[in-house]
């Protein structure tokens, strides 16, 4: 019997396809990569995956695992078997009590967060993708997003994982109880492992209650120069956000979302939750104190579909370069001024955006691919790791940043492909994806 | 050359010992494992600690990294070269912006927080032995103590690791960006490995602002049947601290400690810190609710002395037998009671005490060892397992624990054999610890 049939034997019928229109669609995530898988398979348990895998090994033959394929750096794009594990989507056990959720890999992050509302819970990693992110791949990715500056990432919120290795065997690793100091931390190695280690199959997420009141400061700044002292000011306040969209973004938002500002050469949006009274005496004591104030209602709406705004910035095309830089926190002022030296000189707009609170800038750089463009984003990445600072802090590496691993990890990189092999020796896991 | 001769001219003869009182002094830590060590290095640089471990490797001579020695469960003590880290024990860097600072593995942790007191900033996690225990032996055994609840362990703090790989190799791993999606997540796998992986020669620990205010209410209970209330009132206050001493405790504290009470089946101290008035509108919440009020004074110093002066409780000895279970936060009242039955069925009576804020329970039994002792053991980490928690909370698992690591983690410990055997394929990290 060939795999294909193996494989609808797994799944069924139903859940497997070769047909073209279909490969075609799974041939892309959200990078610029493309490549047509060899079929998809659409399993519903953690026994079918296993039996998948086991199967891919015993054939050696490559394995992708996806959620819904929102990765913008080519993390589930190969010639491969693609797992699609949206169909594994239910909410297995929601603890209220002990704050947890048991979900399936599948699980999409902004409905396991309306499911929890009605327990005044909530899991925070957001991503801007949060309306069809999976959880699934928000562990393979360790996801983040607006308010990882007070909230930590997705690694921080994994009580526990179910997790199909590469051979075909079925692991569970983590416990319910807060803190373990019991063997390796697997979960954290799973975590932000994009698919080469394993299938995540299930997952133990860790709550928190739903703060009782937020509050919102929006403003523009004249200058790149009064980065430093707003940075100041804002991060001994404690914010759950804090953003920066630079001038590009502030008159895309102007022209095409209405936006209504004076100038001004950048916007900061900074929210704070918690109890109602410090969150409004917090943002109480940014009000008046910088630029033109703007109407809070519609920021957040606006921070998480700037990205599609700015295609329409120029006649050329919005390119993801160096688009999710990480440096230490005090650095960002400087990391956003050196990023848009270095694509200048390079003869290149870029609109920069992103995390002041934790350093995590985004960019879009106007143009076409051309070797000034390789060389200058080059040199974001040496100035980012000369910094102490990382080339992904939120949306992994992929097939995007594979040749950045080297500078960026040293003699650890090699001890990563240690480990890749101890797990997956016959490398049937994502191959080509971070190492 | 032999091995003994070329460490000496390693580390310089004054930090090589044989001498017999000496290897006397590190057969032990503070558990009851003893045995002597092969020889005693004390390196000062990585350098250094980088061709002691080649020799070791290139011989196959067993090695132990070890800090303070305060470990419980026998995670340094064996027949091989023992690498005492302590004089490694400089403060290399504290960046007050950033809020990190780069430690040595042999510097204290409480001297870390005295040298921090000055910026403003302290790092979080502290165990009983904080006064002696060392970061590096912190690191190894992901601890944590008293303000876990709030603060969370060790893990949570640290950015960026320098080690030296059993080969001998030195890797770097982390950032000083506070947040990464960039390859494996090494740092997280090296922590609470318990020396077995490699041996951490710098850590990169990001530190928090020290709070403003501190507020501790302290009180007994009359019944353990109080104890589910009690948790559900304080933990919905989001405390810093939050402590349960159960009767045995209280009446040792009243005797030797001079602590004044009126009976009372246990002792809560909680601890609320932030905002000023915050944590005194949280302390006051609870005031007058339960038992009668202890003087919030002493309580925190007698809980840190608490295992000592258990020790003059009877004239059996206090035996650390399962003494650092974690169960589900709101599993640990029921935890509490289950765990006085199952000794109390054997014949031994339990001291019960811990981190009722994070389901962290520790214990004496009062007793001789007797196989009805092992076999109490055995049922308690039953329960444990079966509850959904961990055989061990902060202390981990070495010598003491490692016959329990099969139930805990069953097909997850095959793996963390494989990663072992991957990174110290000669075996020589610490053997006879954990896997």
């Amino acid at each position: 019997m060939g795999i294909f049939e193996e494989l609808k034997e797994i799944v069924g019928e139903e859940n497997f396809s070769r047909r073209e229109e279909e490969l075609l669609a799974y041939s892309r995530d959200s990078s610029f990569f493309q490549e047509t898988p060899i079929c998809v398979v659409r399993p519903r348990t953690c026994d079918e995956v296993a039996g998948i895998v086991r199967l891919a090994s015993e054939k050696r033959v490559p394995i992708i695992p996806r959620g819904a394929g929102t990765n913008p750096c080519g993390e589930v794009v190969g010639k491969a078997i693609v797992l699609d594990l949206s169909g594994m989507n239910r909410i297995i056990e929601v603890n209220e009590r002990d704050m947890y959720a048991v979900v399936e890999p599948g699980v999409v992050r902004d409905e396991l967060n309306r499911a929890l509302e009605r327990y005044g819970l909530f899991f925070p990693p957001d991503p801007a993708s949060s309306r069809v992110a999976t959880i699934g791949g928000m562990l393979a990715n360790n996801s983040s997003g607006l308010h990882a500056v007070k909230y930590g990432t997705t690694q921080d919120y994994v009580l526990a994982l179910e997790v199909v290795l590469p051979g075909g065997e079925v692991i569970e690793t983590g416990t319910l109880a807060r803190k373990s100091s019991s063997g390796y931390s697997l979960c954290r190695l799973f975590v932000g492992s994009e698919g080469t280690l394993g299938v995540i199959t299930r997952a133990t997420l860790r709550l928190l209650p739903i703060p009782e009141h937020r509050e919102t400061v929006a403003f523009t700044i004249d200058s790149l120069d009064e980065l430093k002292g707003v940075q100041e000011a804002v991060m001994a306040l404690l914010p759950a956000a804090f953003e920066f969209m630079d001038e590009i973004c502030l008159r895309v938002l102007a022209e095409k979302k209405g936006l209504k500002v004076e100038g001004g050469s950048g916007i900061i949006a900074v929210e704070f939750d918690g109890v109602r009274g410090e969150a409004e005496a917090c943002a109480e004591r940014l009000r008046g104190r910088f630029g033109e104030e703007l109407g809070a209602g519609d920021i957040w709406e606006m921070r998480k579909t700037l990205v599609p705004s700015l295609a329409s910035y120029s006649d050329k095309s919005p390119l993801a370069v160096t688009e999710d830089i990480g440096v230490p926190v005090s650095k960002a002022p400087d990391a956003i001024r050196r990023v848009k030296e270095i694509y200048g000189e390079a003869g290149f707009e870029v609109a920069v955006y992103g995390h002041l609170g934790d350093g995590n800038l985004h960019m879009r750089v106007f143009g076409e691919p051309a070797p000034e463009l390789e060389h200058a984003a080059d040199e974001v990445y040496a100035y980012v790791i000369d910094a102490g600072g990382t080339i992904s802090s939120e949306h992994g590496i992929g097939r995007l940043r594979r040749r950045y691993m080297e500078a960026q990890h040293g003699p650890a990189l090699e001890l990563m492909k240690r480990i890749k092999q101890a797990l997956d020796p016959m490398g049937i896991m994502n191959p080509g994806c971070m190492l």
